[in-house]
Parts: C-alpha cells; sequence; structure tokens
C-alpha cells in the first residue's frame, strides 16, 4: 500500500537491533486518516461476506482494528494480555511471547466473544516473528471458529513470522511489507506487491 | 445519552462490589457502530475547534478515541502502562491506582506528542474514583498543554471522579452517568442529563 510505505519511509525510524519506531502514526499516537485508508484497503483485500468478527490483540491493533471493523460492519473483539489469569474455565488462553518487551503473556479471550459459528479476521499492526499473530489464531482454533486471514499493517518480511503462516496455509495481508532496514542510513525497502 | 444508556440497560451486567460489566459492546467485543454514535456525541458536546488532539489511555479507551476522532479530525495518542520506565527524560510520566486491577501503573506519554501547543480532549471508557484521567490530566499539564475536556462512556455517578473533576473546574462530559446500580436485582438507574 503506497501511502503506508510512503508515510513509514517519512517518518518511520530504523534503530538498531532491526526495530522500526513509527509511533509517530501507528502505535503512539494514530493517524485515524491514515487507519481509514488503511481499513478500505483491508476491506477489500479480504471482500469475503462471511467475516463476522475482528480480532486483534491490546494495546496497539485496537485502533487500526476499530477503524477497519467500519467497513466490514462487523465487531471488534480484543484479546487481553495479563499476568494472573483466573482459569474459572470462561475464557480462552494462549501464551504469547512479546519481541519487543522481551517476556511471555498469558493472552485471553471470554468465551462469550468468540465461537464455532464464528468467521475471523484476525488484525495486528506488527508482523515479525509471528508469535503473536500465531497466539491469536490458536485463540480462534480454541474457540472451534474459522480464521479467515490475517490482515497486517507492517510485516517485517526479513523475519519468520509471515513465511511460517502462509506455509502453514494462513492467507496473511500486509499492507507494507519491509524487506530490508539499515540503522545506519536510514534506508528501509519494501518487498513489491501487487496493488 | 439514550442509546448507550439503553444498552447498558440491555447488555450491562451489575456484579457485586459495585463492577458493572460492559465487555459485550464497550471494552472486550467493541460495537464499532456503537462507538460512531458515541464520538458524533462527544463532538456534539465539545465542538471546540481549539481541540488539536485526544488522549486515551491504553487499552479499553483506545477504540473509542480513534472513532470519536473521526468526527473532530485530529490524531489519538494513548498513554501506555508500563511497569518498568526507561526514565530517558523523553517520556512525561505519571502513576495511576487502577481500580479494576488493584495496582499501580507507571504511565506514559512521549514528549514528541504532547506539547504546549497542544488542546487535549480526554476520552476514557470508563469514570469512576478518576484515577486514570486525573493521570492523564497529570500528563497534559506536565507538556503544559491544555485540557479542553473530558469525554466518557460511562460515568460512575456514585463515586467520587466526576465531582472531583468537575469541582476543580475541569469539563467533564459522560454520555451515561449510573447513579445507583443493585447486583441483586440487576437495575441501573441512570442520572438524567439534558440531551
Amino acid at each position: 500500500m503506497q501511502l503506508l510505505e510512503e508515510r513509514i519511509r517519512r517518518d518511520g525510524i530504523v534503530k538498531p537491533g532491526n526495530v522500526l519506531k513509527v509511533d509517530g502514526f501507528l502505535n503512539h499516537q494514530m493517524d485515524v486518516d491514515l487507519f481509514n485508508e488503511m481499513g478500505k484497503e483491508l476491506r477489500r483485500l479480504f471482500p469475503s461476506e462471511q467475516i463476522n468478527k475482528i480480532l486483534t490483540i491490546e494495546a496497539s491493533g485496537i485502533g487500526i482494528a476499530c477503524i477497519a471493523a467500519q467497513y466490514f460492519h462487523v465487531p471488534v473483539v480484543f484479546a487481553k494480555k495479563s499476568q494472573s489469569i483466573n482459569l474459572d474455565g470462561e475464557q480462552y488462553v494462549t501464551r504469547i511471547e512479546s519481541f519487543t518487551h522481551k517476556r511471555v503473556y498469558d493472552v485471553i479471550v471470554s468465551k462469550k466473544y468468540l465461537g464455532a459459528d464464528d468467521h475471523v479476521l484476525i488484525i495486528d499492526d506488527f508482523l515479525a516473528n509471528g508469535c503473536a499473530v500465531a497466539g491469536l489464531i490458536d485463540l480462534v482454533e480454541n474457540a472451534g471458529a474459522t480464521v479467515e486471514g490475517v490482515g497486517i499493517a507492517i510485516e517485517k518480511g526479513f523475519q519468520e513470522g509471515g513465511r511460517t503462516l502462509r506455509n502453514k496455509g494462513v492467507r496473511v495481508e500486509s499492507l507494507a511489507i519491509v524487506e530490508a532496514m539499515n540503522d545506519e542510513t536510514g534506508e528501509i525497502t519494501f518487498r513489491s506487491q501487487k496493488e
């Protein structure tokens, strides 16, 4: 998605350790006009009328998911990170290792909001090693629901998450795929995608 | 706001200890059509053209803030909860005590996204004892920015947060104010507000 790639080039900051800071428009300050364009594009990429729910994970997926949901006319459920789960049987639980924060979270969704009839589009801001998305897929499968696809704002194409998911047959669409980035020059190379 | 009050009556669940569960439409599963009506109403209540930024706090404020921002044409910044702050001087920090989780968080906003020129509308899903909003006001004031007002989805009118803020001269508008609730009968009484 050209608009997003241009914005990443303009406002993204490449830091050592393969860190791409996009907190000026994506995951701390949020440009809602940009999110609307991203939501429209996600709808174009996932036109299935079967999608009846969007699943994301707190915190930075929520804004994109809510804006995108307006083009799907479906509710959004966000999975909650927790470190002390009350295992009362009313929640689906999975464990996710955070690349950014170098720790492991329990992640939960209430059984009331995910069930066997659901056809779920998973949305998140980043796809890198794929742990968060794998955890969300695990929650959907625990519920007996169907993963219709995974929509991502920015994929780090040089990490294994996207390839692993696609090899498993999951439909993953990323609005921008960073193929390489250089923290000395700040240069960012995107994978070319047909639009 | 009648639509929200009706939804709370229909889908809200009153639990012992003055807990109101609205996770079916507000803060776990999110009804984005309802959020749009809430966003329009917040715009009507805060018509000031000076508002140039919306500030909320992760996680459950983000969805409402992003949808509402579409009616204000301004970016959203969400304050991040953290338990291990890197005090590198690049962030405003405050401490917030969580009523729900019975613990204290450090809450941060990057100095890049809040400054003396900003006129900020604070948005959150709940107002009860007011700790979260007081923390957000503290961040805005640390930045030398101006609080234009506080927009809340559901205020618990029987707790002190709303009164304390209004007594300090903060303009607080809550779309629904719960005056009383009964966990045995499930009955919820709203404060009447002129619309």
